[in-house]
């Protein structure tokens, strides 16, 4: 059940203590996807896995705006501090599981919010009424090749929303992308920018997948949601602490 | 422009310094009317002042979370504190002002996030590299009979998104909602939640209303919105300090 | 009970759980007026409205620095941050509390409080140990002319502090002060500060008042509050959350 | 000048950088001696050292709630956390000099609130555009007896607010107050609260003082104040950092 | 040069930008390991890197507590919260960028700190005056076995600080330790503490290393440490904004 | 027992609910002693006194950085701001608490730390599961000729750590050292840095001591240490609230 579209009667009749609250961002993904691309896919996703699960999932509306100053040097992308974001996450899980939905799962489309996720839903799950984790979907999909506005999330896209892929700039996003993330020396990424190894923004040839790719990335990354949503649902909470 | 579909390439292309910024709240709003009204009726006015506006506005995404623990006795409800919904704003407006976009029209669908919005702003305005003011479409249009799952809320779903509102439930909204909001004497609201004075979350008669009424509300808003957008690029901002 | 003048001993004494705290604003009031008029018109009617309640009442210590940065063009005018006085005011009202009590009128004589008084409050009645609400005088009493410096506030210092009011420059701050609050456009007020409207700082006409007009004020505004009293007095606490 | 009672267009006509805030706190002072004290005895000496200095100075309004928490077991203390504190009085002298009173010296009545106004007016001195001391009226006269509600601050309340001094507690007060302040081992004080220690709240014998010496102090005090004011006034402060 | 030696004179004579701040943890590493085992190591690391680099470098006393509150429930763990950790490094870098010293490489031996680490450096790099990036030993020698308490850890001691190591126990670590850390699912680890999977906190087997292997290990991570100083102070600061 | 050195089990093993937390700062201490003077001669105390004492004690990794904004002008000084050292403080002494030591005595050995450890000891006493007390050695030794880098701290170095004393500087230390602390006048100290009284940061002359009167000054605090564990051992926190 999406909240957005449901009225507080439906909410409250729903049977469940399962909700997911979809996060993303709203930053450059090269000159061949739009700036929303990790909403759009964190929703995909979410709304796959929770179709997928067999039992019933509260659905929140997706957290816009995210952690990205990394990108800030390409116009469009937003930001919002650490701490902020995490603010925002934690009280608005806590409003969840105020009704009861206090099983959580945050499925992110963003890998700059991956570990400000962590911290988080650590905090929640030791020190709230819920217990939360954060669920990235490409880190539970077949993506080795995940990079920024890459193959793997354009494939999701030309699969999921085709409209928004601009396929005649994907040679150009090509040429002038990079190949890995970040500038690396002994174990440590020297850059803390995207402006400083990427031209364009992109990592990754983003011509290297296509929309089966992307069906099959959607499959893979919603049937891993789906189990994950069955294991919250079982897990034994009465001594977390 | 909607940032979310546009490119950051798109995004770079535009020439103007104006903002919108749609802001809602996840509430309920009775039994008939969806908990994501106010962001849905903030998208909607937003969309129809952008585009009846003469000229080139960014659109960012909506805040879909605001001020509404007054409304958590009604399941669904989800909520953040004052200051992290200000924080989010605050920061959020920054970035879009770091594209040159400092100039930002936050537009609200709530009540409940005037005041905040309100102090915000002025703090943006005074400290920060943007103008930004809050517009709150019902307090634009000709609605003095606003409520809350309401004549005017209602009837603007019931042109905007027909299928989100459940007729069916109009009655039994009327019938047990309130007359009016709060409980007052001397000046002073002496209640904090809609629950001590609502049995369903509804004030106002749903059924005063109609797409019609909807359609009217929608146009009145947004001619006061690009009205707003005028005067705002116009501003002189030379000497706000 | 005025605590300040009374010993611990004193206090321990009284049976009641009612409190007032009276908040006001250094800040200018035009050429005319004190710039402590919003202290002084607060303790005026916290005094009056407590005298006309039967029954005990502790006052403490009014804060006399407040929300005021819109005037901080005019000299004197002193200001904290809006965090700051919510917290000064509700730690403030946490220890009134502490000692029983944990009803309390927060009297407001200052315009630029109220959003910031009715979030502290909310707050400080869900979350805290005591129930609070905050009374503004002028929106009590009869004063549709509120404006700034104007015949509402001039004319209620005129009965109760005449020598603080200089009589021998109402001319001058009529005659460069604005007839409106703000610099409205489809119900925004696109001003920030007090110095974008107003020469002088004044919003009204100051002459057309009078002690006679005052004395009228505090009798409405204090039995506006007596009777809030009473209602606070009564209210039903048991199931506030 | 009293900022209360003056207009701003009379602060605007004062020629000085020199202002004085007077800083309190609203606690027990043992049976005979007003909540009121340290606001009462920091106002007296704020205004007979602002008189006896040879220029002009600004006179802000007390803070009238301070650090007072280890009072909170006899009725009537008011108190806010020292976060709370040090903002407050910080952001007030950044008011003040935002209209050029940028030496400030901050005239302390509460023994309680000495360390953290030492913190806060390092920081203003060090980060703001403004210059602080705090002075603390009972270290700079003549007070090796100062306990509290003893001799020295009874005495100068029985020269400077008569009517407040309960005589007829005096016995009492000696009877059941502490000899010495704290609990002390190691020189450490193991105590954090005075009901540890004295059972009505008084330490020192308030009978062994008298108008006399509450006269000679205040003369002590606000000669020390002056001497300081033309200290500070005169202080070099182009190099502070 | 370490500081805590130095005197200032010593530290005022130094020609260098380039400082080492060692950050660790006080937590449990199995009934083997001392509870310093992240400070003792991130300190061995950075002594022998600065020593193998051919420059100067200023040496900051290391962080003792650091982010472990998933190791609380064994006995002797402390932690601060994230934010507080992140502060207190934030700005005792600021301190040392204060003197000159703002290329920092932030040393740790603590994999919970990785991830607030690089947060806080990302911060520091783009809002204060220096440039910092965090080296985590073990990420960059060649550690795939690295667990908890594990071979890699206990060889490093048994190399460093052999008496620290308690032999006698380690056939005990291994029995009661666990395989690998968490319990994953769908790329999710749903554990958020250490207990939940390890029943004496250990992770590994710290039998398979030994003093040889921690002398390997000292020699790659101190190589690749003395390799990123020297990248950094290379590294071309001038536009990182 | 240190706890950087013993195991979880180890700590585990121990009887007793007393800890004590070394508290230090890493500051100039003129050209003759060592930067982290603050932190080994807390540790050296805190050693000392847990030896004498006649029972078990929980020692803690010192705090290396603590509250010294006033010595930056001096090369190598570091600091944190006093909420951060707060915050860092309370939360160590929280986590010791979580495992039982919740009396802690915290061995201080810096001036410009005993405000603020005061009022997070209070904190921590009146909010926290823990007792704590702040230990300054040099307060309870005895010391009245303290200055800094002086003969007090400059003979227990030279009796504990004689290897970092620069005998061969000591002169030129007491040549252009300072003779008292500040810059008084009516009981207020108008400097806020050692730069502005002190010319190589030294108060005091450090030839009038010697590693006799150091024996005496660690004997002396050691002893004052153990009778304060003594007396925070048996003392009744039943109803300290």
């Amino acid at each position: 059940m999406h909240l957005q579209d449901a009225t507080w009667t439906d909410a409250d009749a729903v049977e469940t203590d399962l909700a997911v609250l979809p996060v993303g961002s709203t930053e450059q993904h090269g000159p061949h996807a739009p700036l929303g691309t990790d909403v759009l896919t964190a929703e995909a996703v979410a709304d796959a896995g929770v179709e997928r699960y067999d039992g019933e999932v509260v659905v929140a509306p997706a957290v816009p705006v995210g952690i990205a100053e990394e990108h800030r040097h390409f116009t469009g992308t937003l930001w919002v501090e650490e701490d902020t974001f995490r603010d925002y996450v934690r009280e608005t899980v806590a409003s969840l599981a105020h009704h009861g939905w206090d099983r959580v799962v945050v499925v992110n489309g963003h890998g700059g919010n991956i570990a400000a996720l962590r911290e988080v839903c650590a905090r929640i799950s030791r020190h709230d009424d819920a217990y939360a984790v954060p669920f990235t979907w490409f880190d539970a999909a077949d993506a080795p090749d995940m990079g920024h506005g890459g193959p793997v999330e354009t494939s999701l896209l030309q699969h999921a929303h085709s409209d928004l892929v601009r396929e005649d700039r994907l040679d150009e996003a090509a040429a002038d992308g990079a190949d890995g993330w970040g500038e690396w020396v002994s174990g440590v990424n020297l850059a803390y920018d995207s402006a400083e190894f990427s031209e364009n923004g992109t990592v990754g040839d983003p011509r290297e997948g296509g929309a089966d790719r992307g069906e099959e990335l959607l499959d893979d990354a919603s049937e891993a949601l789906s189990t994950l949503l069955s294991r919250v649902a079982e897990r034994d909470l009465s001594d977390r602490r």
